[in-house]
């Protein structure tokens, strides 16, 4: 079992640190970690956001641990060069086209969103982005209208077999759950979005148990803020996926609690090749303070233990002992408290 | 002065009937009233959901009052015949560039809104969103690719005149208001963005006492929720506006009661050529049988005064005869109370 970390930028490097405290904790046989650079840190180390040796390090492993990435002291850059630009290229390199959200609120940190508590509390959905098309990796450019005027443009675009095996993956993850898939589209405007439509009532026709809907986007986050609790799986492409799933996580509220997955297409020997990251960013204005709050971090190595290691019981160990902090009172800042990085780590693997 | 008003499908022509009644009221002079099809009632008349005869109306109109498009029966018709598409269709034909959403909460309903009622209470924004580019209209279509399976495809584009023109809307309206504008774009992925936001910041040299910023699109779906008060005026591409300005009317809670107005490039004698509408839906559900709430028509027939025809006065009067009516407690079902689609309009006029 291989597990390569990119602690990354900001405060990147602090919430990775207590996730392989825990990681060391469980002592599992065979485990061999790598760490490598990504981002503003490795711009600076090796002239490149996403260099070769990282992206090998990666390919040669089960599943990648990442931290965060972006630095503000690398704004100025040209935009390749940029840390942000790094995760496209991971996403893109080892072809990690499934995105996995699960937003849902802790118990007692309801107060955290901006919901009212009871409609908070009643949010369990799984957000599945499709990670790899849309308008996010379609060819782009420049050119001059006939008056003259600079024309900026993108090509959005879905072949069937990429809505396919996203479709695929919300439908598997919606039988462990309550069994509807929410599809969202925008298929009264886009020809992008009546494939994505038509290849998902393809699908649907495999798992005769789950029931799915179709949703336009503008109603979608209309109702993700109205009736929350309506949502079991929400599937969408690329470009909705990042606007809806962003949205959901601050309907929830703690953000500094939420992780995520993003599977690949290959197999390994214990599960899907997957790289997991918290959600939230670099945090620059924090970083360094022991000020951050782990849990996401260490909630995305349950995930990774979980798709990656098919290590399920030491998965929900894991959440379980992150759960029971929480319940504790063990809060960083962002959560209303005053324990500090470490401490939380303490406390969790106290709790494994 | 000429308005054509078109009442539409389901419960439009209820709720236009209490915004005539209303026009009716003020006795303005010289004031010519035209009325056309659209929608699904249009194709059922003509065979067509916008008529060239409706079109050539609106074109000779100094403003179009609309109720609501769309009715279920007509969901098997294929897409150009779709209710829905005459709105794309009147946007196209009458150059209707620019929607302006205005979001705040009324007095005594924030208890309407997902949200809770401090933050509900403290949302005042306007969302201006570009309506004509974008990748609406852009050239589209379906391919097979090298496998044999079909492709999907849209353009997204935009030169920098049809945003020059949606950043003056943008930073005209903020004078009158907060002076910020929020510019909301993806710039660190879509080309079309990148043209977007050189071309905001080119304009607000025009601006010196207004600032503007600049966030991302899914950063802006967390802030709608989290800190909606922040938002002054916020400008945006057709696609993130489709989007972000049903969130925004979700996080006010009363859709019922919002209003918008869709200006055209074309000056009318006494101001801009506009279509106004309220931005719920045709309602089928309840379409005849008086429930539905008139006020967000009213309020569009108030934006309509002052855009399209420099009635500020009397737009102003509406408004405030509006707020008093909710005031008085004399609410529709969708807020909470009993009273029918005319005993609102009646407690409107009886303050006008
Ligand atoms: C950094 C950026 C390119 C990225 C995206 O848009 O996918 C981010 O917003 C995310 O959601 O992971
Ligand atoms: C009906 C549809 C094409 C339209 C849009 O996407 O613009 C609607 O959602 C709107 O916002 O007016």
């Amino acid at each position: 079992m291989k597990i390569a970390i990119f602690p990354g930028d900001g405060i990147g490097p602090e919430v990775v640190e207590q996730a392989r405290r825990v990681l060391a904790a469980l002592s599992l046989p065979g485990l061999k970690l790598f760490e490598g650079d990504v981002g503003a840190c490795a711009y600076r180390r090796h002239g490149h956001p996403l260099p070769a040796e990282t992206l090998q390090m990666a390919k040669a492993a089960d599943a990648v641990l990442l931290g965060a990435v972006g630095d503000p002291e690398c704004d100025g850059l040209v935009r390749e060069l940029r840390p942000e630009q790094a995760i496209l290229g991971l996403r893109k390199e080892l072809e990690l086209f499934a995105n996995l959200r699960p937003a849902k609120s802790f118990p007692n940190l309801e107060h955290l969103s901006a919901l009212k508590p009871d409609i908070a509390r009643s949010i369990d959905c799984l957000i599945v982005r499709e990670l790899t098309g849309d308008v996010y990796f379609g060819e782009k450019g420049r050119d001059r209208n006939a008056s003259g005027d600079v024309v900026g443009w993108d090509r959005m675009a879905y072949d069937a077999s990429e809505v396919r095996r996203i479709a695929h993956i919300a439908f598997d993850a919606a039988r462990g759950r309550k069994r509807r898939v929410l599809s969202v589209d925008k298929a009264n405007v886009l020809e992008t979005s009546r494939v994505w439509r038509e290849t998902m009532i393809e699908v649907a026709e495999d798992y005769p148990k789950v029931t799915l809907a179709h949703m336009y986007v503008d109603n979608a986050a209309m109702q993700l803020v109205r009736d929350p609790a309506a949502i079991d799986v929400l599937v969408t492409g690329n470009l909705f996926g990042d606007i809806l799933s962003d949205q959901a996580s601050a309907c929830v509220g703690s953000i500094g609690l939420m992780a995520s997955a993003s599977l690949g297409a290959r197999k390994t020997e214990f599960g899907t090749f997957g790289l997991y990251e918290p959600i939230h960013g670099s945090a620059p204005d924090i970083a360094g303070q022991g000020l951050a709050n782990p849990s996401a971090t260490i909630l995305s190595l349950a995930m990774l233990l979980r798709h990656s290691l098919g290590l399920e019981s030491e998965a929900s160990r894991i959440e379980a002992a992150v759960e029971e902090t929480l319940n504790a009172g063990v809060l960083t800042r962002d959560l209303g408290g005053e324990a500090s990085t470490r401490e939380v780590g303490d406390a969790v693997l106290a709790r494994l």
